[in-house]
């Protein structure tokens, strides 16, 4: 039993999208890391939200115009829609240190990165095991995706105890409170990605 | 092909739902463009904001109890909720600024209610093609829409910009940070009926 | 007609889901009413807090390996995860208590906490009628989760004024803005639940 339709490779569509949040979170981190290549970097990472974009809508119009694909049209939607979401929420946090004039990076803005670069790779192989039918691997692979974003959840709650505990601007708690809340969104959408893989899984095995 | 079954209108219910937002979006850019009538026109708001909600639960009500519907359900259901959180979300803006005890509107919050508004024009305007299935015209209003919201996007950053560059009462901060979310935020729902639209169109071409 | 196969007792299921939210919801009002035993008080919220983890996931697999329900199973997965926001939302505003070092609870912290209390004790009740396919009976609580959802937004309206009206210190204002804020998204949960609900209903009636 194919998952997908021959005629649209929406493994191929969604192996990209996938390529492409890796790519965005590794640009994250190198800025990060690296705060002094920011404007360069942030550059890039505009350029990757942007083909994001365009992937998301190739692969929207491509399902719009498919009658009928052996998995729930709806997953396949949803996954789309998660995946770009977590591009769109890391252009966002690094967007906004760049509008708040943030002067440098963070221990916990670096380790948040560094774990969501992870997630990311994870994502990819996970769509890799699906497009060979590997569903044990799959489902390794999202407790591995939803382990990573528990660990996040924790980089989150120390930045904001370590903001809360060792700031006294409020307006730099409340610059560093939002850049660290979209990094924890991109995590919780990336675990949304886990979900539905799952349960794409489950309805096939 | 009809896309919408005989017996209950949807088509006018959605014109009606949608000419309720163009109506809080002009009481809105008047709000912000004459704020000392601010205490009259959120009343007017008000109302308009509980019309919406009677008017998606109509939606709602009559959708449940249709069993043939010739477009997804599940875009009609997402078509009435995202409009109404539009209206929501204007009304929320505007009571913030009454619980916060806003003075004056700025120049970023009165251009983007003004977009905004525009916005709502077009949603307006996308309905009735989708009424007469001229659906290239659908295409071209919702890129249309994209376009806008693109644009309330740069009016957000900017509205930001400056509050943290010029202003230097956190509080102020704080309050003005949340009421170009909500504005922002209406803009987004926007998108997302763009994009359902664009979806319902793409199925039915 | 039976709502629910007969292989899996989906009701059992949303029975336990709904009565941990309760039990999360007592933790919370006790917890908001003795702040001095807040440190106990957040470790079995925790607990509570997993267990909805635990009970989401067994029922997002059973529906993923039950083939035909005869309710959509788009409906079933929407109040299970619906059902896991309220508490998990419920855990995020204690948790942000502990992080943030609140001293001591406020009067508008109470309040919400105690409607909430009553919304997940109602939302337990209509999961019962529906069981019992009184379906009159499932509306009327439906309307009532309603009501007590605009009470809590009148609560939280009424908590937002006076924090800005009588704390001058702008970090602690960031603080309780934070907490009221998932309280507020927690009862926004509650009248999800109550919308699918009602749609249930009026799909089956």
């Amino acid at each position: 039993m194919a998952l997908f339709p021959k005629k649209v490779d929406f493994f191929e569509l969604f192996d990209r999208a996938a390529l492409n949040v890796t790519r965005g979170a590794t640009i994250l981190v190198d800025l990060m890391e690296h705060f002094d290549k920011a404007g360069d970097l942030a550059k890039q990472l505009y350029e990757v939200e942007q083909e994001g974009d365009m992937l998301t809508h190739d692969i929207m119009k491509k399902l719009n115009k498919t009658f009928i694909t052996p998995i729930d049209r709806e997953d396949l939607y949803a996954l789309a829609s998660r995946l770009d979401d977590v591009i769109d929420l890391i252009w966002a946090a690094v967007d906004r240190m760049t509008v708040f004039k943030i002067k440098d990076s963070t221990k916990e803005a670096i380790s948040m990165s560094k774990d969501l670069l992870t997630t990311a790779e994870v994502i990819q192989k996970t769509f890799e095991k699906l497009k060979e039918k590997n569903y044990a691997h799959v489902q390794e692979y999202c407790i591995e995706i939803n382990r990573l974003e528990n660990r996040i959840d924790r980089d989150f709650r120390d930045a904001l105890g370590r903001l809360f505990e060792e700031v006294t601007d409020p307006i730099l708690i409340i610059k560093w409170k939002e850049i660290y809340e979209h990094l924890e969104d991109a995590s919780d959408r990336c675990e949304d990605v886990a979900n539905i893989l799952e349960g794409i899984v489950l309805k096939n095995a």
